[in-house]
């Protein structure tokens, strides 16, 4: 790749990033459907500008997905998540249980092998915290009790999504299958995560005072990046997955109080490649593998999907919460989803169609939430939400322009 | 290149860049020339954490040096160089007349071809506005008479530095070499800057009303990345170089009246990508090539600039300025110097004696300007100065961190 390529390969990711994520806000719609579509568009299929198999793109778009890891962690509350506690998390348990089996059974119905099967499984886990909460914030409703029950579960989702995500990534490629070693992956995952706490609590404060004593220019936007890619780093190498140790580093700097000065620091860092990742998924959708075949598919996990989590919000035993907001509320996928059909497409488990198909799940999921929430919640007036949904989500450029003062 | 390789390079690069650049600016000096210490100690010579040859590394490598000098195009005020005029270019000419004769002067007596030759003069042109600008504000002497005359001519500096380095660029890939082939690049590069700035007075105002009415996210991020990379794009593909392009998008914002704001959207990309330039630089000193008479090159090529630049100031007519403080102002070289020093060795012009010279001369002008300006000028209470030299040469973090109130 030439610079001049390269120079094309951004103008092409970000014009279309932007572009369709416009067009899909103001159709109400999560600016992340309009990344996937601008990716397709201008992708292996279509206008032909990014290779999203090429080295420097792919390396970028990694880079992208280790970075929104790091935000989310960044952005999850542990407290509030013991406090929601017991509800939330079961909400969450059965709402990854229930699409898992089903896309496990869609898979073995299909006659695919077992391991893929669990891939689509896996895929249709986690919740999108961002998709939720920005819809959830749009409409006036984030702090109602149901919120708070859906966001609670949304973080549990996150962290079993990833930890499955790093069972799912060595079993593709092609590591050991064995219960045994299945269980020693989920045991490193959540070690590892339990192990940064711990050591975390020790070290953040000693370092968040050096990094007060540096004179160089964004020490913290460095210190911390160095920190996730760190951790991201240490993470591939004990067995597990980059975006657990990304996500472990976030959680331990929001635990250590430098939570909300990081996440200001790194935000605009991270925002430059997060689009990258979601248009390289989108330009890597073949449009000649989408079959009736793929879409029957898309449409059969979408359904399942979709079933899975509306039954789980009736888990939620507390009298006087609307069981049916939570179960909608956790409908959309978003981002884990797709990263696991990028990693299922990279180590060749899932074809051109399968690929295609939790795609198609993913859109048809994050689509229609939206849609059914705003049917079922009487809009008030807008909330402000300074969460995960300012990057995952690409809130309006006024949220934060306007708040700082040069 | 592995994403994990890929982590490992961006940790390197990162922890040298801002370890160095720390010791450097405590010991006084600017944060620039600790980066390049680093890229050296990381580099092909020492851990060999950081391939500079690597196409993704030199990929995001260029994309630094786009952001960098669209940075500078967005710090150049055209109308506070038209007030200072006369004397600043005056200044400038000579600054640079002189350097390019005594490199061109050096290379020959050496026997080197003239091409080789003339790219050690054009080296040795550009006066690193950043270096100078931050030194003079630290030592609370911005407002002098005499800093408006060094901030003056070394705009006007780099500009022709750039123009000279599209030239020398064409005459690294072996492009034509008559002189009315070199007369078309000066043309060329110069038409680019002012077609973009008739196109862009016209175009600009009316891109900033569209982009105030964009919902995305960061908006004002992407459009004005666009820009750049649409005008280095532009420019490289009508006979120029990228980096005409980049600079010349940054006059046309910054004439349109989005300067302030487009600064403080960009800045935190840039200064991601720019470390990683001015660390690749470093890293691809050869300690090896570096012999005595390496190292007696380097030393002529810097006393023949040094002397070029303060002779300079002595062109500054009005009575009452300090020629000798505008003179060794000048000294510094820095960026321009070394985006020379990077074409000539990626060009095979320059082989990597040679490029171990024009990045010791970059080095050793760069460290005694600060001492010898300490030594002329009584230090006052610093002022603040909040331009090019914010991301040049990494102000202190305090310096922006504090003005945002989130």
């Amino acid at each position: 790749m030439t610079a001049t390529q390269f120079l094309v390969a951004l103008i092409a990711i970000f014009v279309a990033a932007k572009l369709f994520g416009e067009i899909a806000e103001r159709l109400g719609q999560p600016a992340v459907l309009g990344e996937l579509i601008g990716g397709a568009i201008i992708g292996v299929s279509g206008l032909r500008l990014v290779d999203p198999h090429d080295t420097t793109i792919h390396l970028l778009a990694e880079l992208g997905v280790i970075l929104l890891l790091f935000l989310i962690g960044l952005d999850t509350d542990l407290k509030r998540l013991i406090a929601v506690g017991g509800i939330s998390t079961a909400v969450a348990c059965v709402g990854v249980a229930l699409p898992l089996l089903g896309g496990l059974a869609i898979g073995r119905l299909l006659g695919l092998t077992s391991i893929v099967s669990l891939f689509l499984g896996a895929a249709m886990t986690a919740t999108s915290v961002g998709i939720t909460a920005r819809v959830l914030s749009d409409l006036g409703h984030l702090r109602d009790a149901e919120s708070q029950v859906i966001l609670g579960a949304a973080v549990v989702d996150d962290i079993i999504g990833v930890v499955l995500l790093s069972v799912v990534t060595s079993l593709a490629i092609g590591k050991d299958l064995s219960y045994f070693a299945m269980a020693k992956i989920v045991v490193v995952a959540f070690g590892f995560v339990i192990a940064a706490l711990v050591a975390g609590a020790w070290l953040a404060p000693w370092m968040m005072r050096g990094l007060k004593r540096l004179q160089v220019a964004r020490g913290v936007l460095f210190a911390s990046i160095v920190v996730a890619l760190g951790l991201a780093y240490v993470a591939e190498r004990v067995g597990s997955a980059m975006i657990i140790g990304s996500f472990a580093a976030g959680l331990v700097l929001t635990r250590c109080g430098g939570g909300k000065e990081v996440e200001r620091e790194v935000r605009d860092v991270a925002q430059f490649f997060i689009p990258i990742f979601f248009v390289s998924v989108g330009a890597a959708i073949d449009f000649k593998s989408i079959t009736p075949h793929v879409l029957m598919i898309g449409l059969l996990l979408a359904i399942a999907g979709t079933i899975g989590k509306v039954a789980a919000g009736f888990v939620a035993w507390k009298p006087g919460l609307k069981k049916l907001v939570i179960g909608v509320g956790m409908i959309p996928r978003g981002e884990v989803g797709l990263i696991f059909a990028q990693v299922g497409l990279s180590s060749r488990l899932l074809d051109a169609g399968l690929y295609s198909s939790v795609a198609l799940m993913v859109i048809i999921t994050t689509f229609i939430a939206p849609v059914l929430l705003r049917a079922m919640l009487p809009p008030r007036s807008a909330e402000e939400y300074h969460g995960t949904a300012d990057y995952v989500m690409d809130a309006p450029l006024d949220d934060d322009a306007g708040s700082r003062t040069d």
